[in-house]
């Protein structure tokens, strides 16, 4: 198995799948065929099947996946088996907004910590999290065994709190700033712009609408 | 051309290449390959040209595309050569954030109203939009022709704020919240997770890491 082949679409539909595995399970749903979850999250069943077989054999043929071995796989796939340590730099609105983001501690993420430059937002309290200096970033990173940084300040400041983050062993970063960053080969940088969920929407309003 | 057929991870593909030719041509680049399209975006130059052929014929062979008019052909699929207006529901940190989130208006959605159910939110000032009661909803999407709607707001007020955004003519919504949504078949629905962009990030560490 070539695991590190595996294209990010793939593991963004095993995210849904799982979501969609938690929820029958919830309502007491004991086996799924291929057809099932793909009518359930809105893709073929061939593209479910596919998407499973990188990971090796999981259903029966004819009955079909068992629910709970199927999320307990997908899940231990997708590294939610065990907990991660996020901290989060910049406490604006949207750093706020992600500290207090339910759906997160829900799939193992824990917000270690928050902090932000501005002295008026240090002290701010979200949630069980209270917003740190700038200054005890390599301390809360080393304390908290911190695996994942999130980056929600202004554009000006993004590539130094990369490098702080960076320097302090953070080996994965998630960039909400529009700011092209740059790290070292063996940190992961992702980029989200909060835009490209809209953008599909006018593709679609433009095409089928 | 099967339109309708063009998949959502190649939607936000484009929508990556746009920010990248719209880089370029700041930069004064006049022409590009696909090869260095796929480098500059992190993907395989293959797959930077099946994108693109879903489109028809952009590029010179040999010499390949002309960055101004590659840009404007992208921006145009993605239905981007002409203003959005957006409503959001919810005016908690998330909703709030969205309403003065810049890369919004950049890619030419504009946030025409926000509203909130909770008095001591209505009036706050976010930017050039003032948080509003929610039954001047009907209203608002009629006198800004809105045709997106972003709910932000606590699950239990989903589905109802999903009703009267449908009932006031709303085609496409982006739902931040985590509850399941009903929407009729004419109306386009996204629902988006934010701990999706983690998972892709602990998926990562723990197979690559």
């Amino acid at each position: 198995m070539k695991i590190y082949k595996i294209p990010e679409a793939t593991v963004m539909r095993l995210s849904i799948y799982s979501r969609y595995l938690y929820q029958l399970a919830g309502d007491g749903v004991e086996t799924i065929s291929s057809g099932e979850i793909a009518r359930g999250v809105g893709v073929s069943s061939a593209q479910v099947r596919k998407d499973l077989a990188y990971f090796g054999e999981f259903g029966t043929r004819g009955v079909g996946y068992n629910v709970d071995d199927l999320y307990g796989h997908v899940m231990k796939i997708l590294g939610l088996d065990k907990m991660w340590n996020v901290i989060i730099i910049g406490a604006g609105k949207l750093g706020s907004a992600l500290a207090l983001y339910k759906g997160f501690v829900k799939r193992g993420f824990n917000i270690s910590a928050i902090l932000d430059a501005d002295q008026g937002k240090i002290g701010t309290e979200l949630e069980k999290v209270v917003v740190e200096p700038m200054d005890v970033l390599a301390e809360r990173v080393k304390e908290h065994n911190v695996n994942i940084g999130i980056i929600t300040v202004p554009t000006i400041s993004a590539q130094e709190v990369t490098d702080k983050l960076v320097a302090a062993g953070v080996k994965a970063i998630l960039n909400f700033s529009p700011r092209v960053l740059n790290v070292p080969s063996d940190v992961i940088l992702r980029n989200v712009d909060l835009s490209v969920h809209l953008e599909v929407l006018s593709f679609k309003l433009d095409y089928q609408g």
